[in-house]
C-alpha cells in the first residue's frame, strides 16, 4: 500500500522550523539536502555498521537504493532473467549492479555515452548497446531472441520509456525508474498488452528502508556493490554548482559533497 | 513463458485438411467455430464431469475463462481487494463472477447499458456505474477513497483502457482484457508509473487449461459460476447471423448455437 | 519478519500500571482480557465502521482473525484449492469461512462432534468427516483423489497436527494453527518432504492489523462472515467461569461477555 | 502440481526393452545410468550449447540441478537472505553455488570434513562451521542473530534435517534435499510452528527442465557455476566400483565416468 500523502508535518499555526524572509521553506522531497544538520523522523533513521565509509554510504540512500531496489524489490527478477537497463548514470549503474547481484543471465546496458557504457561493464553488464549508433530495440531482440524478461528505464524520457516496453518479450515487464517530465504521456501498443506485457514503475526502489540500507552496506563491504566506482569526484559545498553542471553534462556518475 | 508461435501445423507440402476451391482455410484462432466436428491436438482436450450440461459448458472455453481467469489467474487478486470491471458483456460478467468467487471486497461494474448493469449485480457487483450518466473514474475514486486495487477492461476501446489505469490507486494494477483495435496506442500518464501503478493485459485468462476447465465446471455445478444467467438465447446454426447481430447490438450476453 | 520480542514496556524502575499486592501484573498476551478499560499502544488501535455491532466485532480480534487469516494471509490459498480444516471450534469455523470467501473448491471439515460438523456446513464446508467414526486421513484422500492442497489444524494436538500433514498431496501445505502443548514434538515422515510437502504454522492469522480488521467488518456487514452463528451465548462478567466451562466442554463456539 | 506416478511405460503385455534372464529390468529412477545408449522420452531431452564440455555438463542433470534448484526454484530466496547449507558434497556445494548466484547475504556451510569446508568457500560460503568441533545450531544463531532465513539439508540424516529446522529464525524456511532413509520420522518442535517456521523439501530442485538446464550451462560458461571444482576425478567404466567407494568415503565431490 502506497500512501498518497507521506509527510510528517508541523501543526497548522506552528512556527516553521525553516524559513526565509518569513516564508516557510522545506527540504527537497522532505529529505533535506546540502545541510550540515537536519531534523528527521525516527522512522527515517537506520543504524549501519561503524566501518562503513560515510562518503560512499551517502550514495545508498537515494540513487543506489532506487536503481538496485527497482530490480531486486520492485521486479524481484528471478535468477537467470534477461535484463536491459536504459541509461547508465548513478541509478542505471545501480540497477545493473542489482541485476548482477540477483543472478540475472544476460544483462544489457544501453546508453549514448561510450564512457558510461564502459562503466556499465564494471557494474555487471554482459552486453552494451550504444543507442547513438544502433537501434537498441532491435539489438535487444536479437540478443535475447524474443525480447528481454525485464527492462528498466533510468533516464526519464518518453522515448526511452516506450523503448523499454518494446524491448520486453511477451509476458515480460518494463519498469520505469526515471522521472519523465510531468504531464507527458507514454504511448503503449495496446495489442501487446494481450500478450501479457506489463508496464510498471518503481518508487525509490520499493525500499523497506530499515532492512535494505544495512543490507546494501553489507554488499558494499563484501565487495558486491560497486560504490567506489560510482564516486567520480569529491567536492566541498562551495563547488556544488560546478558539480551539478558536470552531472548534467553527463561527465560523472556521482559527485559527493564532503563536509569537513 | 508465452510462445510467439503456438500453432501445431501440418508439414509444408502436406495436403491441408480444410480447403475451399483449392485454398487451405483454417479455423478461427486455430480453435474451430461453428463446425459439427473438428480435429484438435490432444493437449487441447480435457475431460469434464458427465453431468455438466454441454450448452453451458460451451461458454467456459472462451468468454468465461477469459474474464474469470483475468481476475483469478492473471491478477490473482487478494481476498478483500477492491475491483472495477469496465464492460459487462460475457467477458466482463465473468470477470465480476471471478472477483466475487475470489473474495473481493468492493466490486464495481461499469457499463452504459442499464440492462447489463442489472445483470452485473447478479454476477457479483456490489456497485454499478452507468458511464453514460456519470464520470466512472470519479465515481470509482469516490467509492474506493484513493482508487481501486484492480481494474479490468473488458470492452476493447482505447478510452476505457485508459480509464482503467486512471481508476487504480497508487500501487494498483489495471488489466486490459478487451481487444483494442490493432495499431492503437494507449496514452498513459508517465508520472503515475513512479507511484508503482501497473498496466498489464491478460491472454485467455492466463489459463492452465487442464486444471481450470474442470474447476470452472465444479464452480458451475456448485452454484458459484452463473452460466445460466449468461445464456440469453439458444439458436440453431441457421440463425447465426441474427445471433451475431443481437450480440453486436448489445442485446444479449451470449447466444449458444445448438446442434441437434 | 517476525520479531522475537514484540512487547512495548515501561522503562525499568518505572512504577507498573497494574499491580497486585506490590507485584506487577500484566494483561494476558499483553492484550488485556475481561477488563472494562485498558491501555493499548496506538499501533494496536484501528477504527472500524460505526454500524458494526461491538458484541460481534469483539470476535474478530482473536479467533476470527486467527482462523480466517491462516487461510487467507498465511496460506493465501488459490481459488479452487481443496482445503481441510481439522477442528470446528471458533478458530476452525473461521478457517472454513475464510476458505469459502477465498473461493476454495472442496472444503472438508473434520471434528468429533456432530453438532460442530453441522455448524461447519453453515460456515462453508462442502463435506464433513466425523473423526470418531471414520479415519479422516483416508476419507480426505478419497474425497480429493491424491490428498488436499491445504490442511489447517485448529485443535492443538500432536495427533491431529500429524494428520494434517498426512492429508495433503505431494506439493501441498499443512498449516498448524492450534497451540500444541509446549515441549511436544510432531513426527513427520521425512520421505514425504522430498515430494515437496510443506509443514508450517500461522501466528494470529499472519494479520496486518490495520488492513484486515476493517475488511473483516466489511465481510460481516456484507453477509460473508458468519459472526452471528459463532456467538452462541451472551453472558455477564459474573458468569465467566460457567462460560469457560462450557467452552472447554465443547458445547459452544464462542460466548461473548457483555459489559452493561 | 506433482504427479504421483510419473513414468512413461510400455503397455502391459509388450516385451520389455531391457531384460535379464527373462525378467524386465529398469533404469535407475527411469533415468538410466552407466549406459552407452539409452531411450528417453522426448520431453526428457533438451538442447544445450555446442561449446559445453559434456564431462561437466553431465553433472548438471542431477546433483547440480538438485542443489542449485532447491535454493533458486524451491525456496526462491530473496536477495540478501541468510542461508545455511548442511552437507558439502555435490548437492550441498551446488546449493551454496545457487545461494551465491542468487545474491544471498550471509552463506554458512556446515560439514564435518575440513576438506569439504574448504571447497565450500570456493562455491560461495562466507562462513564455515565444522560440526565435529562446534554445535552448528548455536553457531548459526550467533552468526545470524536470530536464526537463518533459510537452511538446506543436503546430507539425508534425521539429525541434520532436524538441525536445519532449529537453525532458522521465526518465519524462516528449512528445506530438506537429502534422502532421509525410508520410514524415518523427523521430530519437529510444534511450538515453533506457531512462529511460522516452515519445513519443506525439494524434489530435483523443483526444476523446469527445458528452461533450467540451458541456463545452468550459461552460468557455467559465464564463470558463475563452479563445475570444474566439482569434478575431482575422471574414470572409465571399469573403475566405477572404486569411484563409488571414494564417494561413500567422502573423499571426492564427484567422479565422472568417461566413455571413449
Amino acid at each position: 500500500m502506497l500512501c498518497e500523502s507521506t509527510g510528517t508535518w508541523r501543526s497548522p499555526g506552528q512556527t516553521p522550523r525553516l524559513s526565509q524572509e518569513g516564508q516557510p521553506i522545506t527540504q527537497l522531497y522532505n529529505l533535506a539536502s546540502f545541510a550540515e544538520a537536519m531534523l528527521v523522523h525516527e522512522r527515517a533513521c537506520v543504524k549501519v555498521r561503524h566501518d562503513m565509509p560515510l562518503d560512499r554510504g551517502a550514495l545508498i540512500g537515494c540513487a543506489v537504493m532506487t536503481g538496485f531496489g527497482a530490480v531486486v524489490n520492485t521486479a524481484r527478477i528471478p535468477v537467470g532473467s534477461s535484463v536491459v537497463v536504459i541509461g547508465c548514470g548513478g541509478i542505471g549503474l545501480s540497477a545493473l549492479n542489482g541485476a548482477a547481484v540477483a543472478g540475472a543471465g544476460t544483462i544489457i546496458a544501453v546508453d549514448v555515452s561510450s564512457e558510461k557504457l564502459a562503466a556499465a561493464r564494471t557494474f555487471g553488464a554482459t552486453h552494451v548497446v550504444d543507442a547513438s549508433v544502433e537501434d537498441p530495440v532491435a539489438v535487444v531482440h536479437a540478443l535475447t531472441n524474443q525480447g528481454a524478461d525485464f527492462a528498466f528505464e533510468a533516464v526519464g524520457r518518453k522515448e526511452t520509456a516506450e523503448q523499454a516496453y518494446e524491448m520486453i518479450r511477451y509476458g515480460g515487464t518494463a519498469v520505469v525508474i526515471g522521472m519523465v517530465p510531468q504531464g507527458q504521456k507514454l504511448e503503449i501498443d495496446a495489442e501487446a498488452l494481450l500478450m501479457e506485457k506489463t508496464l510498471t514503475g518503481s518508487n525509490m526502489g520499493s525500499n523497506r528502508f530499515r532492512e535494505d540500507m544495512p543490507q546494501l552496506v553489507e554488499f558494499y563491504l563484501g565487495g558486491k556493490l560497486h560504490l567506489d566506482d560510482m564516486v567520480t569526484a569529491r567536492v566541498g559545498l562551495d563547488d556544488i554548482n560546478e558539480a551539478f553542471a558536470a552531472m548534467s553534462a553527463g561527465e560523472v556518475a556521482r559527485s559527493v559533497i564532503v563536509f569537513d
